[in-house]
């Protein structure tokens, strides 16, 4: 419980800042363009007269701007609670926190399921395609509006990482350092396939009626499959037979039918039926769109090509069992820095942990970005 | 075409067996009963004199009794034409050949689609679960039906690789060679995983309808998210990104909508959509579920105590990239056959093309098997 642990940041509130009040103010890179546009975030810590302080955290696909501590009358803390704190990974001692929800999810910032101003109804498939790109530009204008010239770190795993990347690239001169966890500088074909499928699942089932499900019966059993082919991606093949191996559920013996056997099934559809709670099947679609779209190499360029202008210092983080972006693409993206001379610091941290390891190696992480954060704030300092 | 090509078996039939004419004939491992069980079969070359040059070849999940050759009017040969005909791996000049689709499936042998004599209509869900040991069970009948007594060879990719194993340790008298290929003697945890997904998508579609869709719309929807998981866990990360990287279908810029961008996701639904054609959605479900339940293990012990009265010498064949039965599940099995002392020739290809190597990889594998097959033969002849 917040109340007895000296570490957590307490009770927090999400906030929302709105911006773009023309209907058409912000340009997207698909080229329409959105607003007014709404952001949740949420901050822990003090920003420090000088304004130098900050650090942007960056979610992943199912996240959102509640990172740490927890909201009022809740059990559980924010999604990266174990790295955001007093005396944590990132020290709100030390660190003004900002998390802000993307742009097309559903936690508050402007997406699918938002009511178009325009005709009062959700969205639903007439919001426009959002990229990685756009979302980023949505939270930097979040980031002026706080009166931020320079954020002091921008981090984040999975897709976070991929807009910390795209932070980097795109704004060199308000990133000072990068953290890019469990990310890639582009979806393999692989991954591709697995995000297709998902949505597949989603576009099939037939509650969800184009997208024009609100306030209906939503479309709960694609979206819990959707999530289901992801979580296994989550996961590695290590941790799977660790948790569950071929272990019953409830049983000594196969039930010789179609129902529950393993416990891995029965997790699975766990996972599934509380996503759906969670989560909107819309938002689904377009961030893991965006996510599938994200490709920092230029059209007939290289890859380090885009890292032509970036100023940042790197700590980049890849997980030895993370097979949905493998460690071999986080060294794609460490070598297109150093060919830029940029100071990079990369570590492979073995795990079985998969994809997942960013939300629980707390501990290695903790020692990497909490030496990563201070050293260059001692040097800021100097 | 079959007339030009002196390698190609030429034209062959599907053949029929039925067996066990009383309704209650065939004890299943799930405690019930099958019969009248029909199995469709094929059979290439000769059977001689003494009847001891019979390979039976066992398929994989989506495959059926049409190994090699063509039917009548077909441009397309069987599924594993590129490795038995006349002068290939499994040579037909020297080997006579069966293979017969397995029971629960839809390709001319008794499943959840046949006509349930009691009743005059399709199985559908009352259909018993088998497993993989009634499979060779309804096998074992076919060969006796034959006048084999024993099997000079056993082989089979995939599943067929677990009917191998099957074979090798319920029949040891009946095989004197077994070949299991990209196979495994347990699923694991994350194989179980894909699996329940699949069937989740089949029995999410609303024309899935308890199994009871004969003769009315076929969930394809369903069947064919579970094929397209299916096939990701086919291919190796390296095959799909040489085979289809991020480019895009039929267009040069993204799309900005969800209809497909990139070729991978065209190319997925184009197997999912082919798929449905062949196949039966409850039989992938059943089949499946074989797999789910395969376990050599006995309870309570270990793998070696699977292989105790296993007489047949092994050639054990595994595929670098298969991440669905990757490579250390062979050598699991390799090992048990080593502490029993059997003699086992093992060998793990190098190869990208994932799981779905050993329908690809002819060269290799021929080169492995004539040898192996022609080593034994010799040794059988003197």
């Amino acid at each position: 419980m917040p109340q007895n642990d000296p570490h957590s940041i307490g009770i927090v509130e999400t906030q929302y800042f709105t911006f773009a009040g023309s209907p058409d103010e912000m340009p997207l890179e698909c080229g329409r363009k959105l607003g007014p546009i709404t952001l949740a975030y949420e901050t822990y810590g003090v920003l420090n007269e000088a304004k130098d302080n900050a650090i942007l955290i960056l979610h992943a696909l199912s996240g959102d701007a509640h990172a740490a501590g927890y909201h009022a009358g809740d059990d559980k803390p924010g999604w990266w609670d174990i790295m955001i704190g007093p005396g944590k990974g990132f020290d709100t001692n030390r660190f003004f926190i900002i998390c802000s929800n993307v742009i097309g999810g559903c936690k508050g910032s402007s997406g699918p399921g938002s009511a178009n101003p325009q005709t009062g109804r959700s969205y639903g498939l007439s919001f426009p395609i959002v990229t990685i790109a756009d979302m980023v530009n949505a939270q930097k204008r979040l980031v002026e509006h706080l009166g931020i010239k320079q954020l002091f770190c921008v981090a984040g795993g999975s897709m976070g990482g991929m807009q910390v990347l795209q932070w980097a690239t795109a704004h060199p001169e308000m990133v000072r350092l990068a953290i890019p966890i469990a990310t890639t500088s582009r979806l393999s074909a692989q991954a591709i396939a697995f995000d297709e499928v998902g949505r597949q699942a989603i576009q099939a089932d037939p509650d969800w009626m184009q997208g024009d499900y609100y306030g209906k019966t939503i479309p709960h059993r694609g979206l819990s499959i959707a999530r289901m082919i992801g979580h296994i991606t989550y996961l590695s093949d290590q941790s799977m037979h660790q948790k569950f191996g071929r272990k019953l559920q409830n049983k000594q013996e196969y039930g010789y039918d179609f129902v529950t056997d393993f416990q891995v099934e029965s997790y699975l559809r766990y996972k599934g039926d509380s996503f759906v709670k969670r989560f909107d099947a819309n938002s689904y679609l377009y961030i893991s769109k965006a996510m599938d779209y994200f490709d920092l190499t230029p059209p007939n360029g290289k890859l380090k090509d885009a890292f032509a202008t970036t100023r940042a210092n790197f700590l980049v983080i890849s997980f030895s069992s993370d097979w949905l972006f493998p460690t071999y693409q986080s060294k794609e993206i460490v070598t297109a820095l150093r060919q830029n001379n940029l100071n990079v610091i990369f570590t492979d941290i073995k795990t079985d942990y998969g994809h997942d390891a960013f939300l629980l190696e707390a501990g290695e992480l903790t020692r990497l970005i909490s030496n990563f954060l201070l050293h260059s704030h001692q040097q800021q300092q100097k």
